[in-house]
């Protein structure tokens, strides 16, 4: 008889939360949890303790048996855990809105994920994380992290070379994407497979079956035309069709940065005038949100979380816990170790490739097909300067954060990624323990 | 006893020609050539008239034995020849003005061997280079093709993927570089060595050996406030001393196009405005010097033409017949196929890599440096751009060619690819025969 | 809804063809069967009636409604064929006694799949399969051939390297290992998981998993020390334990053959003294057999063919045909094309690993163990002593057949290459139409 | 201007040593060596005073300005030295005697450099040459060490996989092949050049060129029908025409255990029973040469050495000094770290291939011709041998030892593994300090 889990959420006053208490609730026949932790820091005490409040209503509603906790000790939590889940923000939407305000200064695209943007958020959190992973390995060894902070790609090539952590990336795209194509081919998601590589955040679909029959080719022509192929926080643009037939795969939403930058520059630029960031309009959002949580009468998931943005992200995570715990051996789309499943990037490179997930971990599987060079060359070098990005989140290395930004293709010069790394640096300051440590500020 | 050679010169009648005359005739002691024919087309024929009435002027001053043949019978010229030298310019000059203007209408670096402009010469050329070999695999297979058109790399990957023909494929940034070091070092050119790495006009040099000592960090330190490390045609802005030193490697004179991005738009697009493309700038040079050509009295090589750009080519030619004809086993810098030299790369690229040259050919040498991921990325996506711009040279594609430019770091939108194709492919509708069998133009 | 299948068996008068029936009416619920033919040679007709005959029976007694049909027409039992099933055996069980011997006769292992007995079967069949193919471009291109004849791997190679046709190598050890190892632990074989390694008949299980526990090194210990980790026809001698856990993995049956060369050889020479080759006890096995099967009364599988050898090959291929038909998404380990799942054998080797079976074929699930260089080793010389067999096999040269053998390790050396060689060329003429075209007896 | 250099040769008191001294006489214009360190164990004292005696009236009659000195204390040898060359033997001729014979017992290949002999070797000579690397890293971390000391392979693998030492491995089997081809085409033997790829005494010559001309094929067809192309210390058996044409590569003498070993071993049983082991007949050798080398009267290398075997040992080790000190460039045949040049074999082994030397070392030259399955297959497995022997050499670990064994195809079988371990760990007990360190003998 297997035995109950313990799972630690760390980040868990999150306004995501109810999402993934929802998950387990769905799923309290099959995977039985005997205690959740939802940990935060001091500074979120509020949001844990209404978030909190929420969960327990939610729970007692569905006569759950497990056991709800509320901590801001992170080590209780992580102490013998079997998952421990990641979902946190290291300077919360104030920082993130600095990741997408620094960039448009200099007419670079700012986004939360990619680009200056998403390298400031990942030398806030690689500290972070890195530090958790210090606690499990030491609480915990044998637990599983899960982590769904971004940018989630550059924090678990992290964690898989700088710790004994086991760990699996996850993000909502594959699962979104997959949702979209049923949708698309008026199906259940259940009768669609996807074979998607690519890194996280960067991730192409090369092959679309439905009921075993291969119809990337009619997806890939209807797409070019057809909304709807996004995620909520990125805008609708459609895919040139001579560009989509030709790239042979699905793009994800977020490749619109790169392939059409310069209209997601402007559309950045106009929405900053008339709404501010993206950020702030999701601290908007969760504003809302959180005034609703507070509702003593509210005991589900109130749907306007939905809007959110995020979604199927608990689904995607509660999957692949019941894959672990039951030894499934069905095949999710995560972020894993590459040891070669992608030969054109390096072994140690943390990709997002389908696996068979089972009680052993994540498995990649041979993708089918060969990947093309209109493919290839965008996808090492982003990864090449994720690489850089690791190395300069761990070390606070400056020159090695100037080579990063200076490669990537949403930055691309010197003299750009100098003005930016300096606006990064000064403004997180707080944030940046292992830059503080030296002398970063050259000039 | 060895044999004496015939060469025959594609392009014979470029301005170039003179620098080689004089080469041949450097070396007529330990280089013995029978005959060495100047080729070139109809159009051509005034430029072969004046350049080889030159020609001839100057070995008969060194009372050279070489039989000169001007010719406009391309096949007469190959038939058993031992090397085959291509220095052409398919479309002349108006077309590089071409390819330099129509990427700056759209806010692209317009230059001629890489971005958007080396794509359509590219185009261009691939068609008449694979013609060529088709002629010497025809009439002399055994000979070696030694190609110095412009954008060598691409074409020579064309060569390697598409003929026969035995190949090697040269420019003088290599022994440019060589030059310049030995400059900076004070010390004299035979005691430089260095490990370059890389493709055609993107190749980094990652360590310089003065007298077998390595001083790669210093001349880094060094080359970040000294100028001088440039190319005739490249503007010389100065590295910044820490991306510099962080890169690890010295960036070639192109490397500025992609480093220095905005920098050179804007200089490119002042200088647009005030004296016209460079193309136009090298017309006037051109018309000049073969005016100076045109005097009976001139029997050596013009100390003008050392103004021109592309100094050393011939050199660089020169050496590697000799180290082929000698069996001689020195190492230099020239364009070859990868077969796992860069690992990084695949297996049937040209690469630009130190290599032995004996009669056997050009043998790469394993660099004694792994390769960075600052360099990597950018390397793999530049060779991504030149496969498919091989696929797209050589098929016609448009959608191949959409895919090519849509990558290049120089343009890198789908939006900005489908206008600047368009207009390359009507603007050069005479040169690009691939394209016309085919219902090209889609929108 | 799911059309229903057409299947081909191929040497269809097997005497293993009532395991497949029985299979086919275990399955009858879910795996819609239309039509299946029988196919066999003239020379197997009076087989091909006994085994149709009681097939016929069985099948009525089960009131299926498969329309079985016997058949000496090859082609039209390809015609449409969804999946086409090959258990040939070129030469018969006559051939197979002269595999076995020829080696003896120079005091080398005789065995039917692996050294030089498995290289003459692979010379003989290899036309043969290829020829299939032929027909299987022709009539049905889109079946699946599902390949059973031995050397499994060997004529996988060959499919994948010289035809079109889809097709998946098989073979009973993986599902018989799995059995042996539920054995083992007292547990049912829905619960183990095994990473199986290698190429057909050497095969490493690097990974025991029950339950999703890794038992691997308790198995090893074990092994060590008990008996039935063997198949029918390969004798068992208990494993060194020393060997054993620090060979890291559990060798396959065939593996005996190898590491303990002396053992086995002794074995064989005595069993050839007392009850001749294993050939000529099957032949006596067989022809019990086919006595049974007269008996106009028998209507199942009777138990004898469980002594045969050969279990569950039909388990095997029904699996897979089930996997394939409902889209099943589960794991199997089988025979493909490499790819780089084992990094350290060629891209275009069959190797046997463990794959997702889908509708979309066999996809390799990347291996969580590195290979361990003592496994490394043996196989990348067998793997190459394989593609050595593949080009012998098609082009029918000489010289590669002794390059073949004189690598294998049960040979070993050029002169007991020439030596078995030579008779294996004189014994077999009358099946190796690639050699005779050629003057191949050299001496 | 150069400094002059410090050389330490351990194990000074070789035979060899004479054609050491009289290599460094004959290069003294171009070699400034300042002090020549002959090192040797106090159990060595005789022989070092003999040699030493004799190389001073050597370097006496020469006029050098060599400071030669005799000394038993390693660290006054090493410190501040240029250049380290190691020649020992541990054990002595006596071990040798053991190594050739232990194998014989259980008609096994008894052979000083490969095979169970080799091996006995290997696991004496690792701790030595680590311990002699220890001090470099302490003394003289800038010293180059070259080592001669067989098996050169698996020592230069030892010694790249746990040192930091700067080293090179040397054999004279490339410079033997050299001088044998040009022997064979009657050329000189500086217009031959030999393409090499393998390992240590597993070397395959794939392309041969005379004065540029390839010329592999005419050598091939020669070689099978002459003789002359083996090594001293190897019997030479004419290869097989048939086998050594579609080998498509010269094997070296070494090759001979492999590929005649039925010959060889009844060569070797008839040699043991008649003269003994090679070493005894070795020995007799040396003592005959010490016995000359004591002669007061003797100034120049007598020619007897050349009888001895390990011809051009001392003009391979000069020859890569001199290219060293003089920066020069040439190509020569070494083992170093493979780093992908064999793409086939893990980039940590050591391999022997084509190096340019300069100052900066050796840079190992891409091969022209792709590596053949019927060479692969045997060259992977003995380098899995090798990488295993480094490890049981290094840890004493007695189950790593019997998978290196058992996987040796002049081995092959567990059974015969066990025993000729066992008899090996017996009786040089003495000399495997890793070993006692543990329980080895588990039987």
């Amino acid at each position: 008889m297997k035995k109950s889990l313990k799972i630690a959420v760390i980040g868990g006053g999150s306004s995501y939360t109810p999402e993934l208490i929802e998950g387990f609730i769905k799923r309290q026949d099959i995977l039985p949890i005997r205690e959740l932790y939802l940990v935060d820091i001091e500074k979120g005490r509020k949001k844990l303790e209404i978030v909190g409040a929420l969960a327990k209503r939610m729970l007692e509603k569905a006569n759950s048996t497990i056991d709800l906790k509320l901590t801001y000790d992170r080590r209780e939590a992580i102490k013998d855990a079997d998952f421990v889940i990641t979902q946190i923000r290291v300077g919360l939407l104030e920082a993130r809105a600095r990741d997408e305000h620094i960039p448009l200064r200099y007419n670079c695209i700012g986004q939360e994920t990619t680009g200056a943007g998403g390298f400031a958020k990942a030398l806030r959190t690689i500290p972070v994380i890195l530090d958790i992973c210090k606690d499990i390995e030491d609480l915990a060894p044998n637990a599983m992290l899960l982590n769904f902070a971004n940018p989630a790609g550059i924090l678990t090539e992290a964690v898989l070379k700088h710790t004994n952590v086991k760990t699996i990336g996850l993000c909502n795209i594959p699962i979104g994407t997959k949702m979209q194509i049923a949708k698309l081919c008026e199906t259940d998601v259940s009768n669609v497979y996807l074979e998607m590589i690519g890194i996280n955040h960067l991730n192409w679909t090369t092959r679309i079956l439905v009921e075993g029959n291969d119809i990337t080719k009619e997806v890939l022509t209807k797409a070019s035309s057809s909304s709807g192929l996004t995620m909520k926080n990125v805008p609708d643009f459609g895919w040139d069709a001579n560009f989509l037939t030709s790239l042979g795969a699905l793009p994800c939403a977020y490749h619109r940065y790169f392939y059409m930058k310069e209209q997601m520059l402007k559309e950045q630029l106009d929405s900053f005038k008339t709404t501010g960031t993206r950020a702030q309009v999701v601290k908007r959002v969760e504003d809302e949100l959180f005034e609703l949580y507070k509702d003593p009468e509210l005991d589900i998931k109130p749907p306007q979380l939905q809007e959110r943005g995020g979604a199927y992200y608990s689904e995607a995570a509660l999957d692949l816990i019941l894959s672990i715990y039951t030894n499934k051996g069905d095949i999710q789309t995560v972020n894993v170790k590459n040891n070669g499943i992608i030969p054109c990037l390096p072994n140690d490179a943390a990709v997002e490739v389908n696996c068979v997930i089972n009680s052993d971990g994540a498995h990649p599987i041979q993708p089918r097909v060969e990947i093309a060079p209109q493919i290839r060359g965008l996808l090492q070098l982003v990864k090449a300067y994720e690489e850089l990005t690791v190395i300069a989140g761990v070390t606070g290395d400056y020159k090695t954060a100037l080579q990063a930004l200076t490669i990537h293709p949403l930055v691309g010069s010197v003299e750009l990624a100098e003005k930016i790394l300096k606006d990064i640096l000064v403004e997180n300051k707080d944030y940046l323990p292992q830059f503080n440590k030296r002398e970063v500020l050259q000039n």
